[in-house]
């Protein structure tokens, strides 16, 4: 099955001149859904994985469920704000401005093997600062899964040292 | 396993006042996620469900998960602005003020059986301004199901005719 053949180009969003890959044909088709989290479960094999972290809010679609399927609990990256507990906060640069996301403090423990998915990678700032946030933690990140890499963009660069996989490439 | 003892309260957020009730304590553990997980999987049983709606985002962790365990598609309900293609939108009202949902036009179609999730039924006016989104497209809603509902705002009332299970009720 050609995944890719599932995503959506939008030209124009969110603003003039980029092109959105759209997930959501794909993870409303029940085959090409079931098939990307196989290829993430695979990707995960013998990583001895004790909780996927995934990053807000498309990350949440395949982090939640790969969550289930690797019998670990999951826990969500959030932006600024919005988690009610304690938490420790990472600002990162983007193309104009900075964002800024978090994670509760108590969210992962030291000797926890965290996978973090996103949908997607493109430069990668925003999977870097949720890189330092879990390693805060004490935890070590044993994996980064992504359903589409835009390699152009070379996200893979700025997260060198650590196992990055995707299911689409463009 | 007592799932209510996996929820966290935290008193005074977002405002004053109010109490709000955390579910990343139940989710980031390997077996309460697991087993609530379970009990979405077996209040679905025969409905025939061809779809899982998520509402954003907290909604997204078990929606993602309940679909792939149900082996099908999931569709995510966002906030206005966040879908890339052509959307409806449903503007409901909030203690203060009105919030507005969105649905792609091409996220389901005539004969889809529908699952709605979120992880908290409050007031109800999300999932019914969700509901309402939903059954636009001529898809048929089959099943409300939610972590908690806080029975004593009255959502169910609001949603009276539908079919709405919770794992943890207040």
């Amino acid at each position: 099955m050609d995944l890719k053949k599932l995503i959506r180009d939008i030209p124009d969003f969110p603003v003039e001149g980029v092109v959105f890959k759209d997930i959501t044909t794909l993870i409303k088709d029940a085959e090409g859904f079931n098939e990307a989290l196989q290829q993430f479960y695979d990707f995960a094999g013998d990583k001895g994985v004790t909780k996927v972290a995934g990053i807000e809010s498309r990350g949440f679609i395949f982090g939640g469920a790969l969550a289930a399927k690797l019998g670990v609990g999951f826990v969500p990256v959030r932006k600024k704000g919005k988690l009610p507990a304690e938490t420790w906060s990472e600002t990162y640069e983007l193309e104009y401005g900075t964002d800024t996301i978090e994670i509760h403090k108590d969210a992962f423990e030291p000797g926890d093997k965290v996978l973090v998915h996103d949908d997607l990678l493109a430069t990668g700032g925003t999977m870097k600062a949720a890189c330092k946030l879990i390693e805060k933690s004490g935890a070590e990140i044993v994996q980064i899964s992504v359903l589409i890499n835009l390699t152009s963009l070379n996200g893979s660069d700025r997260l060198s040292g650590y196992d990055i996989k995707s299911v689409i490439e463009y």
